[in-house]
């Protein structure tokens, strides 16, 4: 057996995050006590109707095989819940159910990408996308965005690193690590732009549900034709049990069945007949409060990291994250996570995890812990970094 | 949008069951009578002790993210069973907990395969494998066998097939859709043949919980270089919580926990605890009933078969298949399977699902049904194709 991987391997980084995570455990088992603001996972529990209703399932032995896209109930639950919250029409034939957002952005990128084809997508963005495509032998695209656009791609920016080769652009909106949408107009002139060039557009909406604020529409609003990724892990608080979905137009539905069949035959059941009982009315009450709370963390956390000194220039509208420039304390955001880490027990990611655009002088602090430990974060941060404040 | 679909996706075909299951539920709804003899998956229920366990994990909230590679606590079990069950040791470092041997073989040859390289593979064989060597853009060299070697390769047929772009072959033991193994002498000569060419081996030991007669050795008692597949949906009956495992050379672990890290997170977490339990005395007490009913069923169906007609040319050890040949009855599998269904309520399935060697020719009984049903089935059989019999 040859001991050198795939090419494919080595153009995926390993994420930065995970040795400060192994770090933070150890620290925790020696007994000190750490803040965690480092971690995409939102600390609410999966809300009690969703327990129950997995608890019955499994009961009942619904743990067989379900069709690849789906239980028939589910997608359906889903279109209605896009005609509840969305005012908008999708028919269940166009979504299918996948093992997390992580199935459906494999499934979506699989039946778009050529090898070598080109996948354009914002640096800073969500690692995996990036990874997703190495994996799949295409070209990666990372256009570098600040905050002039709001750390978003534009029509603008979209067409100044158009490539011939290029296959697919992914949007994210509300984005990881950034927290910031793409406005509705610009969504709608990047989809109309790209799809007349014979390309195709994927919008990740897994944070759709964590805005504050004004409720925005769903790319699903502006038509037919894009992909829409979605998940139950972070709005719906299901993390763990690895269940998303994705609306697609009807013409790759095949494809994207006959992929699913082979990948993964199909999503996890449990998990399936758990996230029925999310859509339904008495869970969203309680993920509305939720979000809520999210809202307040962030409402306390952003003035008071920008008051310490880190620069944070756009005000994020969703998500639970804050990307933080940290020029004034260092010029390496690893090192400095590190430090922040094992002198005061602050956990952040840093940010060589979310691309190559100046990764060093930025930071990504998620409120995903209570508002309590995000003060007492704070309050460790403003002795540590600004002991004459 | 480009309405074309990447071309990886026409090189994978549907599963021609999955149209004779969708008819095969139609024809229920309007209130026929079937027997499953086409389906994959094991009757019994997920065992109790698992769906207590699975039950306790989720109300204690054990329903976040967890490592890439699994719990730790899962892969020391898993080490244990290979203990346990093989008298062999395999450290937990070298063993992966993934969603389902799907997940398993995606990684598997994601690590190990270039675009453009081949995978040698057992025709006929599950058809998914090859389907995983299309999507990562791979060559399948499918190996055509029959009752000579049992459907299986063997080192004298890699050898003949043996091309210089060859990097992985992949063996499995039972196999599907035919129920033999590959002997341990046989296996080894394998690998250790195909290891000097400095490319690798991948078996498929999915069924090897269901192995009738005596016990046989695991790949991983011949040594540490191949990467073993398994899971818990067959033996284990847990198909629809989609959890399986890779055992790998301790090399690989970096590269395959890199990649799961992007691809799938983790594999579900209720899954995992439930997978735990699985592994428990008490679980695998029922589970050894199974595998005994398993060959009850063998016992009953095998000579039933070949006395209405079909030619059954190796004795299966394993699985839960019979890989008939029926020739005598038509020159058209599908049509065959189809007819049955339609004519007298039987549900099998059509070679073409497994491959191109001769599958026209072929059908494969699942004995995933009760005695009862099973002795329905071949009394319905017999009927309409022996009527004079």
């Amino acid at each position: 057996m040859s001991d050198t991987p795939a090419r494919r391997i080595d153009r995926i980084q390993p994420f930065r995050v995970m040795a400060l995570l192994a770090e933070a455990r150890e620290l925790e088992q020696q007994g000190r006590d750490i803040v965690h603001m480092e971690i995409g996972e939102p600390d609410f529990p999966t809300p009690a109707p969703v327990v129950e209703a997995a608890t019955r399932a499994i009961a009942d032995g619904e743990v067989h095989y379900t069709p690849a896209l789906g239980m028939a109930a589910l997608r359906e639950a889903i279109a209605g819940f896009y005609q509840e919250r969305y005012g908008i029409s999708v028919p269940a034939a166009r979504i299918m159910v996948t093992p997390g957002a992580s199935g459906a952005l494999l499934l979506a990128l699989g039946v778009l990408l050529e090898p070598g084809q080109g996948v354009m997508l914002a640096d800073p963005g969500y690692p995996c996308n990036r990874n997703f495509a190495h994996f799949l032998d295409a070209q990666v695209q990372a256009v570098p965005v600040n905050a002039q656009t709001g750390y978003q791609l534009t029509l603008e920016r979209v067409q100044q690193h158009w490539q011939p080769h290029t296959r697919v652009v992914m949007l994210a909106s509300p984005a990881n690590p950034t927290g910031t949408l793409i406005p509705p107009d610009e969504l709608l002139a990047i989809i109309t732009w790209v799809e007349q060039q014979g390309a195709s557009v994927i919008v990740d909406e897994i944070y759709h549900g964590l805005v504050y604020g004004t409720p925005v529409p769903s790319a699903l609003n502006l038509g037919e034709r894009m992909v829409v990724i979605n998940s139950f892990s972070k709005y719906f608080g299901m993390t763990g049990w690895r269940i998303g979905w994705l609306a697609a137009p009807s013409y790759l539905m095949p494809s994207l069945d006959k992929l699913a069949q082979n990948l993964f035959l199909s999503a996890s059941t449990p998990a399936q007949h758990a996230a029925l009982a999310a859509l339904e009315p008495q869970t969203l009450a309680i993920l509305e409060q939720r979000c809520a709370a999210f809202e307040q963390r962030r409402d306390f956390l952003l003035p008071a990291l920008r008051e310490i000194g880190f620069d944070i220039k756009v005000e994020p509208q969703g998500a639970f994250y804050l990307y933080a420039d940290c020029r004034r304390f260092t010029d390496n955001s690893f090192a400095f996570a590190q430090t922040l880490l094992q002198e005061i027990g602050v956990a952040i990611t840093p940010g060589n995890d979310f691309g190559d655009n100046q990764p060093q002088q930025y930071v990504r602090f998620a409120y995903t812990t209570s508002l309590e430990r995000l003060q007492e974060g704070v309050r460790r941060l403003q002795q540590w970094l600004t002991p004459d404040g």
